[in-house]
């Protein structure tokens, strides 16, 4: 394999991955009210019906509807106060003609009723009411099963919980449900010069800064991230980390894949498993690597912050929403008008980070080594190869977070 | 106060939740790594300059710059290979002129050298290195305290911590940092009628569903949901509920606020504190409510799950997002047509949720009662008080989860 020889494009990328990721089959467990965001592991069905019973839509009285025909504001009807009904009460008895319930929303319409006078049409008056409305049968009523019928499969395997489905859930009266595993992702930063925060940094070093951003970047996106410790690249060390990826769903290494006399991470990958693309025509994160251990898609991601933050939001997302089973994320997007010229790169696809503020898209990109284009930027624009832009024109910008 | 009786608009209602809900002081300390998501308590300032040292920013050679003059890839210049510098290394000595070193991406550049010459520019022979290309002063160098200068603010105090701006607090060696504490947002279901998943139904009971959505919407917001258990809406017990508010930071209830014989939830705020608004002129969700006890800001929503999951939505995100701190929502929205005709309230304004597939938005809504009119949603669309819409209109979709 010759790294960087034949650079493929984003989209070609983002297909190979796409085709080489599946969406992970593991099981677990959880209690309904830590299932939101995360995706079902079997069809929901409903065991009952959803209302259990034909329920008060309005507080009021339960009549007979036929009792009310051509009643009105002017002409009332007067029906027999016979009790009351509360929510979480059922009422004793049945409904006659000529008489009425007062019933609570959400209470069982009593047996005989069969529609509600909302309470603000009726006047009571020692032990009658006087009814101002003419009501439909059902009227105010909503019929048992109405929301959900016994048998409905109510959420579909594989769904996104979101709040509305986690309700719905609810509703069935399930305390815990199956879901998707989280997948667990192993974090590497690799490089003699990286320490760990909190040690004292000696000439020559630099701190940590990429299995953060991409700790960040899994947690976001449906997966568990297993910060590895920081890895010298050396061969040795290297292939001793790479035999074990298998243990984790994907390993993401930072590091170690541009062209130098340590860039050890293909040849590491070629040498245990397969390539399957190194070297992308995108900038920043030309370096990025993608291959396959045992199974385990290994991502090799460019050492610079900057770049490997900004690949980890074009290459590694998708990856990580496909292994999770999580929908394909819809980027929120802006239009803005650029504050400079901005240029791009000859032969490759550029994603620039911009800082988007009352439709100004002001450019915050400075070197790919430096992490504050991004902690700076709300967004980015994507500029094709060969392609420059110019101050004020409008661009169409992916807002970040 | 009458309920009901002055309804608020939207705006309104939105104006005076913003006025008094104030974001929480209260800090703590997390370690870096769960940092993401979370907001500073404080100026983070940079304790040294990043990089730390002029760092090579492309794998090749050190060199003079002024040595590279007028070379190009016809006519070379030799310099003398004096060793090699890897990352995370320093070189003991300095390079004089017509000399050169092998240096890695990252690493520092030596004493006496100024510029890099990338590798491809180059070719190694025998102790020699050819150079093929001219470089100036500072070329394939990242100048100490490019990115960051020591005493920068790196990152301001009430900063949302995105990944990008994580990476920035790592370049700095910090393994913990001040953030503002997460607020604690108690949650009630209400009603005689509700029962716990888990329970078996009894005639006239339903399960819980309000407390999972609403704690979902909590959780997604930058709040911990402190679920209470359900309160039965006697009187005694939620007054006994309503004055322990002050242990939280919002207290949401739900159910108990529509002018039913039980409706006391409005009566007894107003009792112990102050009612602010009771109903908004909105549709579904009238009955919502807001008000104040011991400082503690507190919601009464509407018992119907559709009905309390749209106004959790509309009313308690940005109350919640203001009291964490947290940057307003942005929401996604889409431009969709109708598939059929959508009847408007006349008074109030309609949040009409719909499923959004293909450029087409289907109506989902059934009942306020209807927790799947919620669950097969993926976005509502806002409809003036007073207008109808026709199928096949575009309408613009605010994009749910």
């Amino acid at each position: 394999m010759k790294p960087f020889g034949d650079l493929v494009s984003r989209h070609e990328a983002l297909k190979m991955i796409e085709k080489r990721i599946t969406t992970l089959k593991r099981v677990e467990e959880v209690a309904l009210i830590d299932a939101v965001g995360r995706v079902t592991a079997s069809d929901i069905v409903a065991s009952f019906n959803v209302p259990p019973f034909n329920r008060a839509s309005m507080d009021g009285y339960a009549v007979h509807g036929s009792d009310t025909m051509d009643t009105t504001s002017t002409t009332p009807r007067k029906l027999k106060l016979v009790g009351e009904i509360h929510a979480g009460e059922t009422y004793v008895g049945s409904i006659k003609l000529g008489e009425c319930v007062e019933i609570a929303t959400g209470s069982p319409i009593p047996d005989g009723a069969d529609s509600v006078v909302m309470v603000e049409n009726t006047k009571v008056n020692n032990g009658w009411v006087d009814i101002f409305e003419a009501v439909d049968t059902g009227e105010n009523v909503a019929p048992e099963g109405e929301d959900i019928k016994k048998g409905d499969i109510v959420i579909n395997s594989g769904d996104f919980i979101t709040p509305g489905k986690l309700g719905a859930i609810a509703a069935l009266g399930l305390d815990s449900i199956k879901v998707l595993d989280k997948p667990r992702i192993a974090v590497y930063s690799t490089g003699t010069e990286i320490i760990p925060q909190g040690q004292k940094l000696k000439p020559g070093q630099i701190y940590d800064i990429n299995s953060f951003t991409l700790s960040a970047v899994i947690g976001r996106n449906g997966c568990e991230s297993i910060k590895k410790r920081i890895v010298w690249d050396d061969y040795d060390t290297l292939k001793n980390e790479m035999t074990e990826v298998s243990n984790y769903d994907i390993a993401v290494f930072s590091g170690g894949s541009s062209v130098g006399s340590k860039d050890l991470l293909g040849s590491i990958i070629e040498e245990l498993g397969e390539v399957v693309f190194h070297g992308v025509r995108v900038k920043p994160g030309k370096p990025t690597l993608f291959g396959i251990i045992d199974c385990t898609p290994v991502f090799g991601m460019p050492g610079f912050p900057t770049s490997c933050l900004s690949n980890a939001y074009v290459f590694l997302t998708p990856a990580l929403r496909k292994i999770a089973g999580l929908p394909k994320e819809e980027p929120r997007t802006t239009k803005a008008r650029l504050t400079r010229n901005v240029k791009g790169s000859p032969d490759r696809e550029m994603f620039f980070t911009v800082r988007v503020e009352h439709d100004k898209a002001t450019p915050v990109y400075k070197q790919s080594g430096d992490i504050t284009s991004m902690a700076y930027a709300n967004g980015f624009i994507v500029i094709p190869a060969g392609s420059n832009l110019e101050a004020d024109s409008e661009v169409e910008t992916i807002l970040l977070n």
